[in-house]
This record gives structure tokens, sequence and C-alpha cells, in this order.
């Protein structure tokens, strides 16, 4: 994966478009060389296959994604203002990028325990990020003391992820970046009521 | 779908053991019969093919839970021990079957948007019921006012299916059922405080 040369970008955009037009079972990686304007042969320069690429892609964008939070939350000394920051990011994310929004909620979800074992550690350093704004909130009596911090984790991931799929099987035709301060809110609740 | 004949059921629980062992992709409807002690043949005197199989234990299994719940649920008369009973036995019932728990969480997640919107049907009567607890308990006041019920249906939704994700990925493990207070707390927070 020798993300330097020019192409991989160019690749990793043209996969992007592919799989979330095609779906990733019916991504030839020549149907995806076609779409990035290289030779076949180019993308085996970059990638060792499909899986590699489609892992890529997510390692790559969420390379990006979790940069770009931890950037813009490091100035908030209110925990509640980081988790707003963090929703509103991870909507405008993928409200942002019609494509890139089917391939996180649909073809991302592999059953395919080996490839999906891959995936769910590129979100690890996301899921991290959630789990240290919690215990931050904790430590500064934001948040109520004792929460079960990977159980509260996956409360807050699987209200904003399955937010986002309704979005997606709705094909994304209202408003998600509307829901931002409803999601917050009902987050907060969570995390403060006792 | 004829589910009054004697082999129907054999069947079903064949596919759900079939299904969690190979894969969707990975399930032969030969396998199937195989395992259900039948002739191919005999498969399709009662489904028209391997999705039709697929969205029937799906339904079959899913009606039977909605049933149940709703039999539950009808003697409480606080909304809070509605909600409580059931994540317990949304738990509960996927504690009780390994098999059941890999279909539900890897195999329905079907990235065939056709079939996607066929499961996401037979989901839609669960949801419901969830809705109408919401609704009881802004009307009786132990939940805040104006909460939006489609958004929070998701949290509450996106809640415990993530749960349920994450234990069948650390290959069920640890106890979920011990979960269901944490999480209950959790819900009742996200829709009382204000
Ligand atoms: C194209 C890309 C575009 C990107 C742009 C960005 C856009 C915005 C973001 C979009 C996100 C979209 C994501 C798409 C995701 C696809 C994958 C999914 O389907 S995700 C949706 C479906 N969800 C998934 O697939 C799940 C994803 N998560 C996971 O699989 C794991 O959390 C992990 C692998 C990430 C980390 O695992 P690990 O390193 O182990 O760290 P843990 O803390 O988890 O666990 C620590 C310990 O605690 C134990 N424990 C845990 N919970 C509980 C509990 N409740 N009670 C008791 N114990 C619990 C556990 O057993 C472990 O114990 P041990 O083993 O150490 O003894
Ligand atoms: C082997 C089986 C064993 C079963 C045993 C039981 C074990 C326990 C239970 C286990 C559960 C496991 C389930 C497995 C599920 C597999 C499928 C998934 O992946 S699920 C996980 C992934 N999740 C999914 O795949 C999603 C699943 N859900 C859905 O696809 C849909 O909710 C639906 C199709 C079910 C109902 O749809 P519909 O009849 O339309 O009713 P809606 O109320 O949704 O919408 C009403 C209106 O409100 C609009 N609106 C909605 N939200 C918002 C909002 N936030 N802001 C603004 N507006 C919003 C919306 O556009 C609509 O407007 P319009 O169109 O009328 O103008």
């Amino acid at each position: 994966m020798n993300n330097q040369k020019p192409k991989y970008h160019q690749i990793i955009e043209a996969a992007v478009k592919v799989i979330a037009e095609n779906g990733y079972h019916g991504s030839q990686v020549s149907k995806i060389a076609r779409e990035a304007g290289v030779a076949d042969g180019t993308i085996y320069l970059y990638f060792k296959n499909k899986e590699d690429i489609l892992v890529s892609v997510f390692e790559q964008k969420m390379g990006q994604f979790v940069d770009k939070i931890a950037d813009a939350i490091k100035g908030k000394d209110n925990v509640s203002d980081k988790l707003l920051k963090l929703i509103e990011m991870h909507f405008s994310q993928l409200s942002a990028d019609y494509h890139l929004a089917i391939v996180t909620q649909l073809e991302l979800r592999q059953s395919n325990l080996s490839l999906r074992l891959k995936i769910n550690q590129v979100l690890k350093p996301y899921l991290t990020m959630i789990d240290q704004i919690v215990e931050e909130g904790m430590e500064l009596g934001e948040f109520r003391e004792g929460l079960n911090i990977p159980l509260v984790r996956q409360m807050i991931f699987g209200t904003l992820d399955e937010i986002v799929t309704n979005w997606v099987m709705k094909e994304q035709k209202y408003n998600l970046i509307r829901m931002v301060p409803e999601a917050h809110a009902l987050i907060i609740g969570a995390l403060v009521y006792e």
C-alpha cells in the first residue's frame, strides 16, 4: 500500500464511486481501473486485491476524518461541546458525499469475518476517540460517575450510525445535519441523568 | 410460503444453522435441504429461492418475537418497565441462540438493496412497537415532551443493536444479559433529561 505515488488517490476516489454504484461484490478490479483511468495492472502496483482496495479506502478516509475531529475538538474545554462537534462532523462528512455514505453504511458491513475484523480495526481509532471524550466528561464531572465506557461508546456510535443508516435507506432525502442538535441532546441526557 | 405444512419449521431451523455456519452466500439450497433432512425439491414446495428462505426465517422468528413482547408488556402500567422488558427480551432472545445472533447481526445486513428493503419491512413491526412505547411515555409524562419519534427509535434500536453486534464480534464471550440494566438506564436518561 504505497500511498505516496500519485495514482493512489485517483484509484481510491474511483473505488468509492464504483463500489457505491455496483456494490462491493459487483465491483471488479477492472471496473475500478476503468473509472480511475489507469490500466488494470497499475492497480496491482498499489493494492494486493479488491479486499485490499476496500480496506485501504476506509483506512485513508477514516485516517483523515479522525485527524480532522481531533483537531476540531482540542480547543474546546467543554466536553459536551466536543461531543457536539463530533456528531456534527460525523453527519456532515457523510452528507457531503453520497457515495461515501453508501459505502460506509452498506458496503463496509460485510459478513465475511476476516474482512470484517480488518474493517473494525480501522474503525477503532474513532471509537477510542469517543471513549476518551466520555472518560474526560466523567473526570471533569460533566457526566455521571461509573459509566461503563465500552457500553456508552456502543450507545453513542450505535445511535449515530443508526440515524445515518436510516437516512441512507431513505435515499438521503431529508436533511441529516438538521438532526445534530436532537441527537446530541439525547446522548447528553443518557450521560448526565441519574 | 406455506407455513402450515409440517416440514416448514424443520427447514426454517435448518436454514438458521446453515446460514450462521456458512454465511448467506455460502448457503446453497442443497446444504439447507441436507441439514433439514429433506430432498432439494421439497424446499421449493415451501420457498421460491434462497432469498425467500432468508426473508422467511426472519419473518417467522420476528413474528413470534414481537407477539411475545406485546404479551409481556401489556400488563405493565409503567412505561419505563415496558422498555426494560423489551431490552431484556431483545438480549435474551439472541443470547439463547448462538446461530440466530450471527444471522441477525451479520447475515441479515445484506447490501443488495431489494433484499434489504424486504428485510427492513419485516423489522418494521418491532420498530413500531418501540415508537408506541415512546409515544405512551410522552403522553403519560414519563418522558420529556417534544421527542422526535423516529429519531428516538433510531437511538433506542441503534443502541441495542450495536451492543449486540459488539458481543457477536467478540464471539459472545461475555454475558449480554448482564448489560440490560445499564442499557436501560442510558436510554431512560436520554428520554427524561432536559
Ligand atoms: C469509506 C470510509 C469513510 C470514513 C469517513 C468517516 C465518516 C464518519 C464515520 C463513519 C463511520 C462508519 C463506519 C463504518 C463501519 C463499518 C463497520 C461496522 O459495521 S460498525 C457497526 C457494527 N459494529 C461492529 O461491527 C462492532 C465494531 N467494534 C468492534 O469490533 C470492536 O470494538 C473493535 C474491534 C473496534 C475494538 O475491539 P477491542 O480492541 O477489543 O476494544 P473494545 O473496547 O471494543 O473492547 C475492550 C474489551 O471490552 C470487552 N467488551 C466490549 N464491550 C463490552 C460490553 N458491553 N460489556 C462487557 N465487556 C465488553 C471486549 O470483549 C474487550 O475485552 P477483551 O477482548 O480485551 O477481553
Ligand atoms: C433471524 C431473526 C430473529 C429475530 C428474533 C428477534 C431478536 C431480537 C431483535 C433482533 C433485531 C435484529 C434485526 C436484524 C435487522 C436486519 C436489518 C438491519 O440491518 S437493521 C440495522 C440497520 N438499520 C436499517 O437498516 C434501517 C431500518 N429501518 C428502515 O429501513 C425503516 O425505518 C423501515 C423501512 C423499517 C420503516 O420505514 P417507514 O415505514 O418509512 O417508517 P419510518 O418511521 O422509518 O419513517 C417515517 C418517515 O419519517 C422519515 N424519517 C425517518 N427518520 C427520520 C429522521 N431522523 N428525520 C426526519 N425524518 C425521518 C422517513 O423518511 C419517512 O418519511 P416518508 O418516507 O414517509 O416521507
